[in-house]
């Protein structure tokens, strides 16, 4: 039967968790696979597009976490999945759906995955992203305006509205979850590089004998 | 030019930094010396007990910081060190001292270690060891009274006249130097499984071919 490493990777909006996914995926190529928690975002075609816009998208409740729970039971056995594609601009899933192949190393990423117990059961190894709320904020700001077509204004009120208090009280608990927190994600270069060092070894010895202290 | 690797290990009082360093230096025995910030208290031999015992020992002022990089730098050149002793029931140095001999390498473990530039300048890699204060607490009270003679009472009053109000001025903002923070420190088994493996490979390629990110 096959085996894979699943790591988790969460942390606040902003925080820096694309560049520590990114940087893995750069390191590991084909031996990795990642699965985003936004793509499942609940799917609403029944609302129009001011109701979608209205929601709170900061809460667990706003992911169909069950069928990412499903997807990575098909992964870590070695099977692929259809995940969901969502779209931001519009608040909905798109329609699409992406391949996801099996690998050895499968990256788990998103705000909220380790306030799902059954997600937070899924996972070898959780590292939070720790970053200071006013340089997560700016990155936010930055990332909403240039690559998803929002304006300053509705990014500033939706920090206020929702994730700035859904961040206090879903996120920051959920840390406890973690086994090693790190501060500032992907520019922390020797977390990274204990976290590569530990993939990289899974890779090499493979996992049957992979040393574990139990 | 021999090399070493330095580990960091710091955390608030009770937080299990003692666990955490017990743990490597039971799996890597020879190959690791430790360095505790504690034993570079500044003796006091001017002051009598009462005196000695009404000082504040959670301030960096209170360590003679100078004389631990000192021998940080000795070690680091593979040179042996004569470490003072730190007799806590006397709240004064020993007159004893410690052989320390220079090992590949070398962890470094204090409570305040973070929050000394020029400690945190000689170090490798930097842990944090994360536990909630009342846990801390807990094991304070116990460790104190069971292994340092302390009543329950001169315990409870230390914490809340200057460990706590110390630990939330430098110990809480140090913890912006870590590479990484571990909660729950030596019981913390993932943590401990990525922190061995980053030693092991260290030990086993060697210094020169250490694999780093620039």
């Amino acid at each position: 039967m096959p085996h894979a490493l699943v790591v988790g990777i969460a942390g606040g909006s902003g925080s820096g968790k694309t560049t520590l996914t990114d940087a893995l995926m750069d390191a590991f190529g084909e031996k990795v696979c990642i699965v985003h928690h936004d793509n499942y975002y609940r799917a609403h075609d029944d609302l129009t597009y001011d109701e979608r816009a209205a929601l709170n998208y900061d809460t667990p409740e706003a992911f169909e976490t069950e069928l990412m729970v499903e997807h990575l039971r098909l992964l870590k056995q070695g099977r692929s999945v259809h995940c969901p594609v969502y779209d931001f601009r519009v608040h909905n899933r798109s329609g699409e759906t992406e391949l996801i192949t099996p690998k050895p190393v499968i990256l788990v990423e998103g705000i909220l995955i380790f306030a799902e117990p059954e997600l937070v059961e899924q996972m070898d190894m959780k590292v939070f992203v720790d970053t200071d709320a006013d340089v997560r904020l700016a990155r936010r700001i930055l990332r909403d305006t240039e690559e998803r077509s929002r304006s300053v204004r509705s990014v500033v009120d939706q920090w206020q509205a929702t994730v700035k208090p859904m961040h206090e009280k879903y996120v920051e608990p959920s840390k406890k979850n973690a086994d090693i927190i790190i501060p500032e994600g992907g520019r922390n270069k020797v977390a990274l590089n204990l976290i590569m060092g530990h993939i990289r070894r899974y890779l090499e010895v493979g996992a049957d004998s992979f040393p574990e202290i139990e």
